[in-house]
């Protein structure tokens, strides 16, 4: 039998270990995520060959703690990005100190995802802002009525806030039902545009199955909006997908929450929701309320802008306790290919200084060389 | 004003910390969770008083780790699942370390979900087995055709193995595109069924969103299928929410594929898929693969069965890496209202040998006092 060319992707994992047994448990990885079963159990000749997981490169990167690559016949992922995830991390994420630490996949296996739709440049279209780094604001607190929520946003949209969107916990909730918040959030925004002359975008969050989804992107579209939000570890990866690969014309910003911290390396994660159509990447910044490292965040955000076969970039969106004080050290770091995301620390002002606050904000960025 | 009473769910987290810390620690969860802001941004009495989530009891559980109490307003899930798990760990999720261990309900909101549809009495129906402890097979690997996959479905179903699922890396892949595999393994079922007068149950594993899922459903009850699997994690919980509310009539075995271990605990996560509507929850044994501890399987077990609210109980189906030799212990650690699971161990067995060492489990399992 001569060589046979397998698609594979590598997934990358972090795992414990020592130097006389790592080997043995790369090969467990490698059934775990491919067979899921014992090699005594396969008698195809197909399956040994091209089905089960291959170990590759087993690097030592810390005392007792080793990254093992494993190749995976791309032909067990097919085209849907949940089942990717399923592959690439599925039961291994039930063993303790597994992580996914990175994958990589061959560019026919890139081409069967969506990707972005808009990415950096339908960003800056929408927003009218060529070169410079835009803004974005987090309407909260969940709780107010639709009504109480335009006013937030009207002020913001007044500051000169290029997106605004729906913070990630609201839903369809009986005191702000989707279908209300929407109306009244658009109309915030028309009203700010008849006295600033731009239309500033109001981002809503979707929830439930991909079903209603749809139903919810509809209504959206009814009331002229151009971009939602989804977050794709909530709503499942093959719905994301689905929703991007049918509405190529949205926005659609991803939201890591049910991200899992220190089980899926954040940058490995952001490249799925690029993957699966996110044109806007958010993630909870260094320094903020979460523990990711600057380090971890700027590689995030090189995964998000980097040629990756033929899709679009997405915009690094930068968020969790984030001041208008701190938009020049970030813009240092992140470059102007960035969207900053702020969301309490800008509605803790004063309400009738909101307007003036956010018009800081946007300031700030805008004069940021 | 006077005492207003608010809905509250309760979730239970795992945290690091210390003692002068840690009540600030938990109203910073507190308040992630529920309106992701800081209370300065609250000027709305209702979202104080209702919606921002509430501390309750702390307990040092060892030193430097706390168990804390947060009480949060139901009115923020209404009836969606992923929005409740989105409430109940989302953002935290991000942070390394906090770990989600457990979640209550009130009445008034399990009563919004379906629960299982037939729970363990449907199965025990299904299998014409009132008493005694169920038997599972895992069909794999996946890379054989289905007329491969059909032949080793025909062995389990003549050893009399009740329900023969697909294994869960098994989705829509060109080697054995769901219809194909539906149709060749029903109709190994129905042969086997002419011989020992009784139908095996076979269970094919869903992929895909919502929309594809819904018609991998109609396709299977094309074929006279009983039973389907989803992965909850994969899927979303607003998916298989979604689903098992619309087949009632459905067993429904959830598999714990992308659970996270160590992130949320094993028995809030099987709750969490009783809730959504699983019949079956399937979850790793101690002493096999996976890391879980008997306490925890046993605790685990306990929670598909126990009483809660109004929902119908599911099968605990412990599974990774059993064994027919392991039958007795295991059905002495759990009891006779548990579904065994077998995979790889049953199918490395030679093919002309797969009839006898199904009988042989399954004949473990009925023999068992």
């Amino acid at each position: 039998m001569g060589a046979t060319l397998v698609l594979r992707i590598t997934a990358v994992y972090r795992v414990a270990g020592d130097a006389a047994s790592i080997e043995a448990r790369a090969q467990g990885i490698a059934l775990e995520q491919s067979i899921e079963a014992p090699l005594a159990a396969v008698r195809d000749d197909y399956v040994r060959r091209e089905i089960v997981g291959e170990v590759g490169a087993i690097r030592e990167i810390a005392a007792g703690r080793f990254e093992v690559e494993i190749g995976l016949s791309a032909a067990t992922v097919g085209d849907d990005a949940g089942q990717l995830l399923n592959m690439l991390y599925g039961n291994s994420s039930l063993q303790a100190d597994v992580e996914l630490a990175d994958f990589h996949l061959p560019e026919e296996v890139i081409a069967r995802f969506p990707g972005p739709g808009r990415g950096i440049a339908g960003l800056r279209a929408r927003a009218g802002a060529p070169a410079r780094a835009l803004t974005c604001v987090a309407v909260k607190p969940q709780g107010l009525p639709p009504a109480g929520l335009a006013v937030l946003t009207e002020a913001l949209a007044l500051g000169g806030v290029y997106f605004i969107k729906d913070d990630h916990g609201f839903a369809d909730q009986a005191y702000a039902p989707f279908a209300a918040r929407v109306a009244a959030n658009a109309a915030a925004c028309r009203r700010a545009a008849d006295r600033t002359g731009r239309l500033a975008c109001y981002v809503p969050v979707l929830s439930g199955h991909y079903g209603r989804m749809r139903d919810q992107i509809a209504l959206a579209r009814e009331h002229g909006l151009a971009a939602v939000m989804i977050a794709p570890m909530i709503a499942g990866l093959s719905t994301a997908q689905a929703l991007a690969e049918e509405n190529r014309d949205l926005i659609v910003f991803a939201h890591p929450t049910m991200g899992g911290a220190a089980r899926i390396a954040p940058p490995a994660l952001m490249r799925l929701f690029r993957l699966v159509g996110g044109d806007v990447g958010i993630f909870p910044n260094y320094g903020g309320r979460f523990g990711y490292s600057k380090a971890t965040c700027l590689a995030l955000a090189e995964g998000l802008r980097a040629q990756w076969g033929g899709l679009k970039d997405a915009m690094p969106t930068p968020a969790g306790g984030m001041t208008t004080a701190r938009v020049g050290e970030m813009l240092d770091a992140y470059g102007a290919d960035t969207m900053l995301l702020i969301g309490g620390a800008l509605l803790s002002a004063p309400p009738e200084r909101l307007v003036e606050e956010s018009a800081a904000f946007v300031a700030a960025v805008g004069e940021h060389r």
